[in-house]
């Protein structure tokens, strides 16, 4: 079949409308949210179902064209962003086709925005935890098919552990139809799992049954400067203790973020009075109305015995969204200091701050001047660690290091029995990293499951694995890894 | 390679005291619990670490001998049956790797036997939640292998939810070493819960990092008499809004159940002055002090909201293990009453009431005088919904209607878009009844997944699918599924 035969079959069951080809239309579907890649594609497809998603499938499979399935197009790692072939959007898939309050379950579709899976959860009086940046625009499908993270992931797990059933369209346009909300089913192997996280390499996330969990009756938050990442390792190892499940949110913020998001957040105001070398964002949540109370208390017996310089706690829920904010925005400011080379990794957290310690020294001695602007989720082990360009280089010159300072980070992280790629998934931006430090043994294993479940190698080419079979795009089609086109 | 020269082969390397052939020295591993089931071996090895696994495998590999895992030999499905071959007993893999209690892991061996891993969290300072009857000789790669659950999935997920990394010997005595203790890794497929759960038939996990918890600070236990199995699932309903994760057990005893334990197990003693219909033994535990109190509030407010009709909670330590022995007392003394016909099933708690009453009168219009024990973690919608005999029946011909009260039962839970296996895993025992309920699809994948990582069909042939390919034994070597050898 040729593409443009393709298309008109795509458009005689879709509608002509649902079948993008106008460069305008289809270039937020192209673009990557960096901009450290540019994608290119024959259409844009917006079924409005699951059935039309097969049909399209099906299609692409017969006529042998790549599907690269897009889900809000918020990935931080170059994963939905098409290489030629299909991109198939699952936005209009957006439907809440069941809400059972008594099993905890929400059944969603792909396209749903993760805050309007929130506001369903919370409208059914329970809580869905997964909570991430770029909540109001990220889909739940993308959530699923990347196995976010995120802030939550302390109390309550990734992605991947939120999830009770699938709705799956596979590589040949067979559905299978796994949405069960059970909290016991060992029928058989774990088919879930494989596709939470795959980046839409091996099959293509239609729906979920996603588990809920009680409302907490109280939170309290609070934020305390530190002495080192050496004290943030032991205020949290303190705060769990006394919290266990309740410990809702770690997150560490370094001295050099706040003054950079205290420098370009509108509104951003300084939280304690004296300055840190670093700070923690706690939480506490429970199921009774006493997480200030709670929380005070164990705050007052970390101060006296040292683990925190100071530390306040919020009012109210202002002040708290005041305090995450801080938190949040440190994504966002770092723009305004130049290049930044980004790093997603973890260590067991027990190692956390001699990682954070040695990287950082590693950084700064082979680019005197470049500001390390770690963060992020200490509890989970998981850091952003973020290299901020040094005053005054040229910034093209700095995102040239990326590949150099991925070998000195990478390293480092691979010495903890680390991981390369923690939250924001593998893509395009770590495919040649992963070929590098993953287990050969693991890396074998993977491609004969693509091989199984895509033996056309049709399904979002070019991500995830190196060369996964001969089928597959030839290399040379895919950009550089570490492009330099940063905005 | 003939079988005596693989057993040549195996015992220069292991040693051969370490590759048993005597009947009597094999006779534990041919066995089934139950006595449903009696197995055959060429042999039963012992090897003494993951190099020895990989070797024995490699070479059962080469000359086309199946190989069967075993852990403890506890479980209830037929699934560590040698039906031929060779049974690799992981038993003397039995060391503990690592202790990490500041990232709050454990790294074991397949062979540690589970109450010796919940003791060693214990003396870190930690808690390790799976619980089950067997815990005192079931083995952790067994439990991990079977996906365990067990009386903790409410407040901390099934076994699957408590690993973060794995040592796998494939098929082909290749090792996957998997063995991170990372909170968030998303490099790539996830290979770990593939292995879980697949009994086996995918691969043999020779250890594993476990995820270790918190220990409450204190725990409260009460026994309530309930006038149904409606009032069993408000009440549910109820704790866990008001306790949220501190819910760490509810389990549902039937009248029926409460007598026979009282009839049978030694020194049981009622709790509650009168009878009831159902009963629900409940758990608290709090990271702070105050469990008691805090549950005694729960009560009242449930007490007076009519949920529950009696209730009692534990004074002391002993009383609490007093109320957990009549609820593990009921696996066993079912036997005293006859024959027993055994289902493993769940729904989503929504339903699980609705369940019991569908499923009961359907038995009870096919038998008149079938005494319906049906029991267990209601608040995980699994309930073990157990047939005791007529009284004075004959215990074969009861037995022999095993298929059809399969069929009543399994038609029920799947119109409940339940699991006909919710717990205790497919292995032999149900089998072809998974090929008539799940998906076919799904049941596609499970055989390509079963091709690519076991091309030869030699890893527990015969367990989970039917007829995975043709390489593996013909159908006819294995046993009817529904034997009536129960003893």
């Amino acid at each position: 079949m040729t593409p443009s035969a393709l298309l008109d079959t795509l458009a005689a069951r879709l509608g002509p409308a649902q079948v993008l080809t106008a460069p305008d239309a289809m270039a937020t579907h192209l673009a990557e949210t960096r901009g450290l890649y540019q994608g290119r594609a024959l259409a844009v497809l917006r079924p409005r179902d699951t059935g039309e998603v097969a049909f399209a499938v099906r299609a692409c499979a017969a006529a042998g064209v790549p599907v690269v399935a897009q889900g809000g197009n918020t990935g931080l790692v170059g994963g939905g962003v098409p290489q030629g072939g299909i991109v198939l959007s699952l936005a209009r898939l957006d439907r809440v086709r069941a809400v059972d309050p008594l099993n905890a379950t929400l059944t969603v579709e792909a396209g749903c925005i993760l805050a309007r899976v929130q506001e369903e959860a919370e409208r059914a009086g329970l809580l869905f935890p997964l909570s991430l940046a770029s909540e109001g625009s990220c889909r739940i499908g993308g959530n699923l098919a990347t196995n976010a993270g995120g802030t939550a992931v302390l109390a309550y797990g990734n992605a991947r552990e939120l999830v009770l059933g699938l709705e799956v369209v596979l590589a040949d346009g067979q559905v299978w139809s796994g949405l069960k909300g059970l909290r016991k089913d060992n029928t058989g192997y774990d088919l879930r799992n494989l596709f939470i996280g795959s980046e839409g390499t091996l099959g293509i996330i239609t729906a979920a049954v996603l588990k809920l969990f009680p409302r907490p009756a109280s939170t309290a938050t609070a934020w305390l400067g530190l002495a080192s990442p050496h004290a943030a390792l032991e205020l949290f190892s303190h705060l769990r203790e006394r919290a266990g499940g309740r410990l809702t949110a770690f997150e560490y913020v370094p001295r050099f973020g706040l003054e950079i998001v205290l420098r370009h957040a509108a509104g951003a105001r300084r939280p304690l009075a004296g300055e840190h070398a670093g700070y923690a964002l706690v939480e506490l949540s429970s199921a009774g109305p006493d997480a200030p109370a709670e929380l005070e208390a164990m705050l007052a017996s970390a101060l006296e015995a040292d683990l925190a310089e100071d530390a306040t706690i919020a009012a109210s829920a202002a002040q708290a969204a005041a305090l995450w904010s801080l938190r949040e925005s440190l994504s966002e400011v770092q723009r305004h200091e130049g290049g930044s080379i980004k790093h997603d990794v973890a260590v067991p957290v027990s190692r956390v701050a001699e990682f954070l310690e040695r990287a950082t020294a590693a950084c700064e001695a082979d680019l005197p001047g470049v500001r390390v602007c770690a963060f992020g989720h200490l509890g989970d082990g998981n850091i952003h660690f973020n290299l901020t360009q040094p005053v005054g280089m040229d910034k093209a010159e700095f995102l040239a290091l990326w590949p150099r300072f991925n070998r000195i980070v990478h390293d480092i992280v691979h010495a903890f029995d680390g991981s390369i790629a923690a939250e924001h998934g593998v893509g395009m931006i770590k495919r040649d990293e992963l070929s590098r430090y993953k287990d050969p043994v693991a890396l074998d294993l993977m491609r004969r499951l693509k091989q199984a479940l895509d033996p056309q190698g049709l399904l979002n080419p070019g991500k995830v694995l190196v060369d996964p079979g001969k089928i597959l795009a030839p290399r040379d089609e895919v950009p550089a890894p570490f492009p330099h086109g940063q905005t």
